[in-house]
């Protein structure tokens, strides 16, 4: 197989198939989706047949319980696949939403029109159920879709693959409007990220060694989500009953998860009240608590933190936590060691809750609430393609407005310029 | 000097001064632009002094008209960057603005701010009225600013930097909140636009070749703009008068700019009573007209139009012409050729025009309308940093809001994540 030309193939079709979907009515776009949730239900047995045969062969290779867990597939995950389809196709379509529209005093009218980017281009590691989630989220926003899954999860794409083909077809839309890439060679990824004249934008879902990989080869656009290293920051004027339920919340809910938090920050005026208490429920749920010397003077158990510490995304049960002057001071730390992703105040005093807001440059900031609800879902998108670390396009949580740009449009009469 | 050492040094500088600008108020920015706009004005013989240093060596290198005429700086032109600072501080503050807050059903309230993108990278040619204008679209935007101008500038850019770092220190912001680059190293550009750490987006103003360079060597996203191939569209059911009043407009008003129409497009059922009036026009104004076969048979004195013609930016009095079959027709061409810039269709019929509007996947999709409209000024921007023709992030002129992002904010009273 010459990897070159399948992948130019792949990219030209998508090319052509955009135009179609980009101008697919709501209902057709909607028909597509339902369509392609009674494949995935009716096919169920199909399905998890197929990802028996990736994991029997990822066990054969030796892969680790983490990437087995994430690759497998059951009843209840492929009806959760069929289901976030249906979500999707409840949604309202951003595509053609006109705002702005002014008068300008060349009496043209100016606005802005809402459009799909075109060409997604999504790879991802293990979980199957990505190929159901990316290619209803790229259809409804208007985009063709190639996505490009994990190498151990192949058979399981190319089944829900098929339902995806089916539900396209139903709806009178290109089949090749997604396409799932039906080789597992590494080389497909390369050709992918630097096709410039076939794909608008890259979201990759995957861990650092991707996003690394990506951001030094990749010569289009990628929304990325490098990592969480997460801060909830307990000030001075603290509800302290709302601090230790959200450090507790924030930390402990899950531990590997983007929005949780890595570190926390405590103003020194109220640590000896705060972090015992704290400390209590981090011991009592295991969790490894590693800290600045005036932590650890407060908390006999705590390790030491190193530099290092400070800028770690454990994704495990360990937090690291520092004593700092009051707001200033944790806003700097937060400066210096944050990844941008989600940052959150605990604070009764206003003036303190509308400087951190305005200060913080993070992809979420937060008053009064767990760094955990930093979600697509709790934030209202209906479902997300990832979360992105990036400060231009999108920030955040990226849902179906994330995969769109909006245009200018202009309405005259003969209007000529002067 | 060490080039890599001194960029290293601008970029952490402009690093920190972000989070001064990001948070500093809108009278605050707005006196330090006044306050530039004052002493350019009262500097205006030393900013004259410079530009012809400047203008001295570029003759003597032998440099080619079209660069002297941008290089060169009148008295108007200087009192044309103090009014342009003076429009920008008259502009509202993009930044802090709240929209979209709603109540979840957790009891959060999520939102999104408009937040500065942070640290802004903008490489420029001759035209040293960039200098003013970036600074003070940057500032007001709350970015800092790193301003790589083109050597053949230098004196009077540095010029123009002193009355800028003058505006800046009487507001009370750090000086480094605009740094114009003080070497003409070319060594420069490549560090500018791979320091990661400290530069958040780049914006070129300069010709393919430079663009080309960072498309290949940008390790920072860049909101670019390549060309300008622009589109007319004479639709079987146009109003003649205004077909005939925008297709001379559209490309003669000014040869030079990227929202000239490249090529006009004709329905075949009126071709023979639309291109004869506007060949008249062409021809009266030594305009070049290069046309497919059929364009050719209804026109004399019209050269063979090769396949390149259709894919070319004239930047020159030259026109190339194509009869089309309809709308579909039409829409093909501009898929297959159009750089996505501008593209506009004359028309009265209803349904056309709304096809065209959503079909169409350029920057700018205007009605009835001269493509020279497209523009920031035009379309009420206030002022604009340049036209991105790239899909994310931004598309067509960028002002104020292109230079900024939206991050969520999230108001709660102690909610955590069941």
């Amino acid at each position: 197989m010459d990897i070159k030309q399948y992948m130019q193939n792949v990219g030209k079709a998508a090319r052509a198939a955009s135009r179609a979907v980009a101008r697919a009515d709501t209902n057709v776009k909607n028909k597509a989706l339902t369509v392609m949730a009674a494949a995935i239900r009716r096919d169920a047995a199909k399905l998890l047949a197929a990802n028996a045969q990736d994991m029997d062969a990822a066990k054969a290779k030796g892969l680790d319980a983490a990437l087995l867990d994430r690759l497998a597939l059951t009843e209840k995950g492929v009806a959760g696949m069929a289901e976030g389809l249906e979500q999707i196709a409840a949604l309202p379509d951003p595509v053609g939403e006109i705002s702005d529209m002014n008068y300008r005093p060349s009496g043209i009218q100016v606005g802005k029109m809402r459009v799909p980017l075109g060409v997604v281009g999504i790879i991802y590691e293990a979980r199957p159920n990505v190929t159901a989630d990316a290619a209803g989220l790229c259809l409804k926003s208007g985009n063709a879709a190639i996505l490009r899954g994990g190498s151990e999860a192949l058979h399981s794409n190319q089944a829900i693959a098929a339902c995806v083909r089916e539900g396209l077809a139903a709806a009178g839309l290109p089949e090749t409007a997604v396409q799932v890439i039906e080789t597992a060679d590494r080389a497909a990824v390369g050709e992918l990220i630097t096709m410039k004249e076939y794909v608008d934008v890259i979201v990759p879902r995957g861990g650092k060694g991707l996003i690394e990989r990506l951001m030094a080869e990749a010569r289009i656009p990628v929304i990325k989500h490098l990592h969480g290293v997460c801060h909830v920051y307990i000030d001075d004027e603290a509800d302290l009953d709302k601090a230790i339920r959200i450090a507790d919340n924030a930390k402990t809910s899950r531990y590997g998860t983007c929005n949780t938090m890595e570190t926390l920050l405590v103003a020194e005026s109220v640590a000896a009240r705060v972090l015992p208490p704290i400390a209590g429920i981090y011991r009592a749920k295991g969790v490894e608590m590693r800290g600045c010397d005036r932590s650890r003077a407060l908390v006999a158990d705590m390790k030491a933190a190193t530099e290092e510490d400070w800028h770690t995304e454990y994704l495990a049960p360990i937090i690291s936590i520092r004593v700092v002057k009051d707001l200033d001071g944790a806003m700097d730390h937060i400066a210096t060691y944050s990844s941008q992703h989600t940052e959150s105040i605990v604070t009764e005093n206003y003036t303190k809750a509308r400087r951190f807001l305005r200060e913080v440059d993070s992809a979420s900031v937060m008053v009064n609430a767990s760094t955990r609800f930093a979600d697509g879902f709790e934030y209202g998108l209906g479902a997300e393609i990832g979360i992105s670390t990036d400060k231009i396009h999108a920030r955040g949580p990226v849902g179906l407005e994330g995969l769109t740009s909006q245009k200018y449009i202009v309405l005259g009469d003969g209007q000529v310029r002067g």
